[in-house]
């Protein structure tokens, strides 16, 4: 039982939190999405156009928290619980900010050379997205907590990769990159897409908390 | 309605937590005010003396943090919801830390070239902390929530400047800067500056939610 | 009085929280042992086996941070606040965190040169961790709060200590060390383990605010 609980059955359905959360979701997906293409991109002014479009799409992303938090603040009584609520959104917050901080590093450094590493990260930022999405329209009917619970381990896995990739990345560079500034570029562009994984794991976590308090 | 409405009509007149933030609020103004004195000095022996008053003005901010935290523990009802009171506290607090550690950087990085960019990254957070030093002083009565509102999105604005400078600076850095020792250096000591305006958001932020809460 | 103790007569002896807690914390000590252990062997193959170690002894504090979020969902109520057992949770899984990155660094960067100041800071790791292992020991019975009380002042007073041998090797490197990459692998790995006596310092707040509540 938690405080929520005992409060729900005055709970009208929840009009207000899930289509936030699903716009929320929708969006991140869309910034992984210009992500990859910015970091695929061979014609340097498409990926520019690219980097351009996850810059939009985070402002959308800070409007969206920004309603939710409004929200919260309005709302006693909410779909899930407070400190729930507050930490999906701020996680998802977090990759939104984490995905164009790495996008307009690589505009600001002037970074020229995407290596295989910085795709692989981009990719698994999709995918981890997707679920993200996928698990967060999920919380909707809470019909099929399978497709949640299979999101978050998928999530989780995938940060593990993006550890991986991310480390073996920056060792190479120590290894073979003589040229200091380069390095200091490309280690920053790599840690900061890491970092946008670390939030999708919060993110999962915080689904999967709120897996165990609703089932 | 919140939690705290609830139990607002046995709360007395809050006379431990307002004087805690008014001295927090004025407290991080003064210690803005000394970094830009700290930046803007072009004696050596004067920029030291600065930096000391910053690290002294830390301290002291250190101490009103843990006495808001120490009421936080020993009061059940608060003035405001108590995740609010210990954002806004961490907040604060946080602003003084990234301050403390862009001053302490300067000298122990031994940064000698002090650029436009970082002064006008302070004179940014002078502004930001003026007018949330302000809008702390309004909470005490509610009566003038136009002046809180206000700041905040002055706040907000100067953040979004801050974010412009920081960035143009470090792109000019990677541009111009060949000595890759200096590039870090001047890196480090710019996004630490970015880093105290990101809780100047924070804090705005949270000035928000209680006027929510309580409009 | 605080939300906990008017539903404290309902609870049970805690049987869940604290054999977590206590597994969480002698874990913890364990890491930082290896990784003094680490840092300290001269032959390469030993330091290996070490970091190995600090791998392994991670992936295990993973699992009991896991475990008690887990009861923090299943449970209303729970033997302190909410959210002091949750960030409590958190500085030590973050404690582990940092250590570990720090020696995996200095694996994944070929640090081969570990000077004296990475030794003290894993010296005082080790001391911190030992006092936070007993502090959480004692929040079974509270028989001895001196001891809790004790532990949360050295522990504080070893943060700064860190701070203070951290900035000056730091210094040091950027007036002696003239090779750009060795400079940023030295100071990479340093801050991360300050950071890490941060959190243990984090990890003493939340036992101070649970005393202060609790006593």
């Amino acid at each position: 039982m938690n405080m929520n609980s005992i409060f729900k059955f005055f709970t009208p359905k929840d009009k207000k939190f899930q289509p936030l959360f699903e716009q929320a979701g929708s969006n991140v997906l869309k910034i992984s999405q210009a992500l990859l293409l910015a970091l695929s991109a061979t014609d340097l002014e498409k990926r520019k156009e690219y980097i351009k479009e996850v810059e939009r799409l985070e402002h959308v992303g800070d409007d969206i928290t920004h309603s939710i938090f409004l929200e919260l603040s309005k709302n006693f009584i909410t779909p899930f619980d407070r400190e729930d609520i507050h930490a999906l959104a701020s996680a998802v917050d977090d990759i939104a900010d984490y995905i164009h901080a790495s996008a307009s590093n690589i505009e600001l450094y002037n970074v020229t050379h995407i290596g295989d590493a910085m795709i692989k990260l981009a990719e698994l930022l999709v995918e981890m997205c997707t679920d993200l999405d996928k698990a967060i329209k999920e919380l909707r009917s809470f019909k099929n907590i399978r497709v949640i619970a299979d999101a978050c381990v998928r999530i989780n896995s995938g940060e593990n990769q993006a550890d991986y990739v991310c480390n073996l990345a920056i060792a190479r560079l120590f290894e073979f990159e003589t040229n200091a500034i380069e390095l200091i570029k490309q280690k920053e562009v790599l840690q900061t897409l890491e970092l946008a994984t670390d939030k999708c794991e919060d993110a999962a976590n915080v689904l999967e908390s709120i897996l165990v308090k609703n089932a």
